[in-house]
């Protein structure tokens, strides 16, 4: 029933975000603005859009990305096994080095599947 | 109706990969396979497994990777509506930096429709 | 006088470019902009901006971005003594790995240098 | 008027190069004095080559470098205007998967504009 | 004496791989396994390996990797001489922003060889 | 006997190396002079640094950095057994993503063992 992980990476995330809109200037607020657009429903379905952002994610190895779209993905209804087949895919093109985030990816998304489960 | 980069590519690949079977052990045949076995149709359909090889490559920035998806991604009867969708994603993880790959990936991805058309 | 590796570099950009707005829908017509956006002279001048667009290039090692920032040092003035140091910081971040493209973007620049002194 | 952040970072960094030192030969020693000089007052101020290696810090995503930069920039009297302009470029360039580094950012430089401030 | 840091590391990497495991498919478990084979001792001594490892880590910056093959090299015999150089070869590949990763690795290199003397 | 691209590569390269002393300061050849040494033989054999350098350059992959490692390794009469030991665990560390850079250094090195074996 424990979320503390997750509800406390939101509110951190929330906190630091007034921060940077404290400082930006137009061109960094039109990117953040530009980066919740690409994740809209459209012709591909939401859910696949989040799994993208997950893949490139964890390619990539940034753990602040990769948790925020597990979050996302769990939001948008994706199941246990189409996220192990999404993460199979980043970590085989993106080797070894992804592994510690793919442990903290599961971490995460086994700590939403409890939390869902005791609702 | 030239569809002479992409063949080439493909028949490059195919001689590259045969120079690689010459020197590979049990280790890097295994890597091989697992490569292949991640695309295959699963809970997640092919085409969407396609659609994340396709932005796992942009983001980390490797043209033949970029190439080879483009191609599956057609086979797979993507549209470009769709994959215009899953690229923006793509774009906006990855940064500017993508860009000169985004080029060359439609420029990829306009031949095969020209293909496509002509046949 | 030959300046035609840069002249074919730009109408080949220019030619991609097209085909990225012909399949582009508004989000990467957004980014295009944005891209262009941060680059303008403002509080920092658009010379130094340049210079910051062709180290985080050269340490990202994108060989089409350090020769399109190479050209705009050019046509903004920076002399050969002000990118050599600007290049020795990103040699020092980005390591030896940097160094192929730190050799191409000096004969890009060299190149240059050859045309504005033949003019 | 709380620093501990920053300064807690200057001394376990301080902290930790005696290790480094403890088992550095003349190459790793070497490297250490090259990754000094490149950012010293040259043709280029010592402030725009801080402002180079924040971008490039940033866009490598590597957050100790990225503080490391921050502070240096704020003792040089760069203004927030001139940073923020800066790490536009790096956003647009790294994309949104720097945004969690640009979040850790700016909070550093917020906690240093509080500490100037109160003086 | 103290091995808090290291102990601690193997126990958290044990149990976040326990959920890996959890919901890990066949490719996932695949990997894992080829991830152990490769530094298996084979016509290249498996110290050799752990270098490698240790080094390809370093230059993706990768600290939980480092840390990983940090405590192998310690565990085949690998001198601190020899670390050394590896290390070396890594700072100068990968550039300045392998070096708060440096610092980290020779830090659990020293924690590890303090141990190994008061045994 | 044909080895026109390995000679190709190394004339270019010391072709454009010219360019770069034409234009350095004092640190990019301080770099240069550092990134000799740490290959040069020590308590790790120069053929055990230039593996490293290979499998550095593998997951970093920087194509002229692999083919320029290749042709080290064949010159320090590593065995392509061995040679394929580095390239599994480089390949697994970092991903499917090195496989076009695999590729191409097979077809390096299969080119070097022909020369060799028609001498």
């Amino acid at each position: 029933m424990s979320d503390a992980t997750i509800e406390g990476f939101k509110a951190e995330r929330e906190r630091l975000n007034e921060i940077v809109m404290k400082y930006s200037g137009l061109n960094i607020k039109r990117f953040y603005n530009l980066d919740s657009q690409v994740y809209r429903e459209g012709v591909l379905p939401a859910r696949t859009k989040e799994l993208l952002g997950l893949v490139a994610s964890l390619v990539l190895r940034c753990d602040d990305c990769v948790k925020y779209h597990i979050i996302q993905c769990s939001e948008q209804g994706v199941t246990s096994e189409e996220l192990e087949e999404a993460l199979a895919v980043g970590v085989v093109v993106g080797g070894s080095i992804t592994i510690p985030h793919l442990r903290r990816a599961l971490q995460d998304w086994d700590e939403l599947q409890s939390d869902n489960e005791s609702e």
